[in-house]
């Protein structure tokens, strides 16, 4: 019996490291020292020079007592800088805090007192928000200003970017954490109620994110990447360590814009590129009005919302490989992915889409993607019917909520990580969420999924964007409301909308009620269906009218 | 200061698993279910059969009494019954230890009475010295018969392994190992002198090699592995771990037979095989013998040994996409690659064919891949000429060689893992071997390696392979001998080649003698220098000639 043997060999300097994506670089820079690693309009670094950038600012922030363990928020757009930071500052053993752009100055200001950020770099693009965050705190963190490519908005007090960075010292000699569940990065979810969490991720998770990604989309030295999704989301789905892991080249965007997009696809010869559908469907809806030629060979990884079939047809037709995603901040991003399968092929291009739609299956670190009843949590069959919630398990799960244990110990109940979403499995053991558990309307004791409504909606032509809620009624306990955007062109009427609906589905399911207009969206895109509600509630004057998750799966 | 907060997130069953590589397979059994994962001759295997058949085999040894930390051995070809084995042992907790099938009795049965294996699984194929070693055991192994596809060599009395698998039960519930650090693989190194040492693999290490290696050679779900390597060795490079990560097929081969390859690759569309270079070339000269018409599509991952220039250029310009990979038994196979350069594009074949010979840089996983000096252990200059050892760091060097501490410390030397090969690096970072340590020629105080006179005899046109090693010298204390074995064709004098060599190279280093026939091998197919001195001893009746390790640095 050897086991006693066995155990005897320990840990030591030459075979035990702690996993850190930090390692990508460092490896890259050896390897690949004179190949592009940033294009960032007419900034363009090498590996050894965005190695060598990334040392100097880290060498400035140790030099002026950054440390391991502290805060460091940085609110930026998806510049060379950006990228800079996410190496640099953990270098040093403290953790970066990317700040979605789009929030306010007062939720900039929560967030960076709630992660006692100690330093904050600010892109001048966000001279407005900042300076009312900074004004609302008491004890402000001090600033870093970027002040390259953008109009400022506002003006900041600080000290630059490439001064701080001149200060640096280029051969700085960074460690890896002694211990790779050490924090990385710090995240805040756009929560569309109550306060944002703060998720928290380690660079052992953030490693294992990495390979899978690259894995996943199969990148190499030779791929080229496009930054179409904010790098503040999710570590950029795991991008902002992948693509330096290939050792591939970063392609810097400062905004999403078609003409922008076009122009540097073509330029640098990208190969690979993430985002909402809302993108890809602006690329595509921007490309055919300008009658532009396209020899597209990029994957295109879809996330943040099941991609309509249409936007899947026609990336395909233009030479988009399309693979659609499923992840949650809490799960470094992509924790599922809709794996092809080679049978596909034969499908006709509506179920094909419809298979390409589903959520999918584990990403390689991902030990359980599953369906669990939510009554007892155990299993649902795999019938295609029996709705669950997508409950995750593996190493590319964060460690938990800064500072909130009640939230962490119920988002951990169970030995599960809990989604929040509503799904079906698959007899393929393909997964499909109906619904947010938040967002399913229960109308007649029935469970009307809202996106099987806007699945039909967005077949209409006229429909540019469709978001469906619950509206409280008397009768039915609750009914389906649609809210729409139309597409410029002729207009058309509630009932139509209506009819289209009922022509297509089970009549309990067709909305009672369509509202034109634009949709409210969170800072990252989503579609704010608390807000709707509220406007279904303030229509009706019912502001009493109480959901409860219980009622969910009285049918389920 | 948030540290504190940020050190309370714990590790918990969702957020936190053991890394091994007996994922990979639950992963790929869910979603490539009805996918070819296993093709050996007659016997086809999906990804579900092949999943059930592993958990069959686990869950037979399990009620047979193995247990966590015991160790299973196995002596197989590359046979599915050998993948088999591979994932079922390790779902136990237990350990496998895949032998060597070119060793005689008295080497299995040291191995079996080392290691402390409880059961052998044996391939009858090796039933002679099977036979054999069990025969000199006191306590041998309970015996596991494989009878499937092989010639019988002798009567092995012991449970067929397909009676074994059919008792299992197929939903046998496996778990991973509560620590990463578990040993999973031990594997006997085939030292030329002295007993063999045990090097053991853990689940941590195996996980990372595989991702690594997958990544290293784009591997996807279309790939289509050959198994030209052993899986003896080094877990086959990890490749026996990274296929199934990948979800790609297994191709077995039961003998390294040119015909046979060809025939494979043909007929599963092969995209990736591995193997020495004497493996590589006797497969060109095969090919070229037969006039077949190649349309090779392949990566052909050469190691074992730096692959001659000839043998590079013949494979390109069939169509095999060579990388040069090195690596040890202690460091799971493949710790560093001959990365592809798009500047070598522009080289002349024989300078291209020098660039690929290097060993390179490191691989993924591995944190440090350097040249230190042998007399202080500091970082040898990238001039090209400073001789050192190959130390390494990393996540993929083994845990250490069981029941050896002595030596377990010795390789482990100051934090690194000692090599123990001779090196140079270049301007670029890559680093080139100049010799085993125990290989150097010492004559007249100038190192002379034997490698370089090797290349260039392989340059000889009636060269099929050859080895030069020292033979104790009066003046010169020692001078290169060189053994060859000639190609079919005209017969080439000593004088020839001694001509030949001091045309090409400094004459100090051209080989003083040259014997002719064919060189003695390990079981690894490396060539056996300690045979071949001893050769040159007998040949000059002076056994006592002593050569230390001391002398080699003299001039370093």
């Amino acid at each position: 019996m050897a086991l006693a043997d066995y155990e005897q060999l320990a840990r030591n300097p030459a075979n035990h490291s702690a996993l850190t994506p930090l390692a990508f670089l460092k490896r890259s820079a050896y390897i690949y020292g004179n190949k592009l690693a940033v294009i960032d309009s007419d900034v363009t670094l090498t590996y050894r020079a965005f190695d060598a950038r990334c040392r100097r600012f880290a060498s400035a922030l140790a030099k002026r007592g950054v440390k391991a363990g502290d805060t460091v928020a940085i609110i930026c757009r998806n510049t060379h800088e950006m990228l800079e930071a996410r190496y640099a500052v953990p270098m040093l053993g403290a953790v970066l805090n990317p700040i979605n752009t789009r929030l306010d100055g007062a939720g900039i200001a929560f967030i960076l007192g709630h992660g006692e950020a100690s330093w904050l770099v600010a892109d001048h693009a966000f001279g407005d928000t900042v300076g009312q965050a900074l004004e609302q705190m008491d004890r402000p963190p001090k600033l870093v200003v970027i002040d390259s490519h953008a109009q400022a908005t506002g003006r900041l007090e600080g000290e630059r970017f490439e001064t701080l960075v001149d200060h640096g010292d280029a051969d700085f000699d960074w460690e890896k954490p002694d211990d790779e569940w050490a924090a990385l990065t710090l995240l805040y979810t756009s929560g569309t109620t109550g306060d944002p969490k703060g998720v928290v991720y380690h660079h052992r998770g953030a490693y294992l994110a990495a390979m899978c990604n690259a894995m996943a989309f199969n990148m190499t030295a030779e791929s080229v990447y496009l930054w179409t999704l904010p790098m503040f989301h999710c570590d950029g789905w795991g991008y902002v360590w992948a693509v330096t892991a290939a050792g591939a080249t970063h392609v810097c965007l400062e905004a999403i814009d078609s003409r922008l997009i076009h122009e540097r696809m073509e330029a640098h010869g990208v190969t690979h590129l993430c985002g909402a559908p809302i993108v890809l469907n602006t690329l595509l809806a921007d490309f055919a009005e300008r009658d532009l030629s396209l020899t597209v060979t990029a994957d295109f990884a879809l996330g943040g919302a099941a991609p309509p079939a249409a936007v899947i047809s026609r990336a395909r037709q233009i030479g988009f490989a399309v693979t659609h995603l499923y992840g949650l901040t809490e799960t470094y991003g992509p924790s599922a992915l809709c794996v092809w399968q080679p049978e596909w092929a034969d499908l006709d291009i509506k179920a094909l889409a419809a298979r390409m739609a589903r959520q999918g299956v584990a990403n390689f670190a991902i030990d359980d993607f599953a369906v669990l009843r939510v009554e007892d949590g155990t299993a649902a069959p795999f019938d295609g019917e029996t709705v669950g919630e997508i409950c995750i398990r593996g190493n590319t799960v964060m460690a938990g909520y800064l500072k909130n244990q009640a939230k962490t110990d119920a988002a951990f109940a169970d030995g599960w990580f809990h989604s929040g979403d509503l799904a079906v499995t698959h007899a393929d053991g393909y997964i499909e969420i109906k619904d947010r558990a938040k967002d399913i309307i229960i109308s007649g004791g029935e469970n009307i999924s809202s996106l099987e409504i806007e699945d039909v909606l967005y077949g209409h032509e006229a429909v540019a964007e469709a978001a469906v809620v619950a509206r409280p009624d008397d009768q039915w306990g609750e009914v389906p409301c649609a809210f729409i955007t139309l597409r410029t062109g002729p207009t058309v009427a509630e009932a139509d909308i209506i009819a289209f609906c009922r022509d297509r589905m089970a009549h309990f399911k067709a909305p009672k009620q369509v509202i034109f207009g634009a949709l409210p969206k969170t800072a990252t895109g989503k579609i704010r269906k608390n807000v709707l509600r509220e406007q279904t509630l303030k229509a009706m004057n019912n502001p009493d009218v109480m959901r409860s998750k219980a009622k969910i799966n009285e049918k389920g």
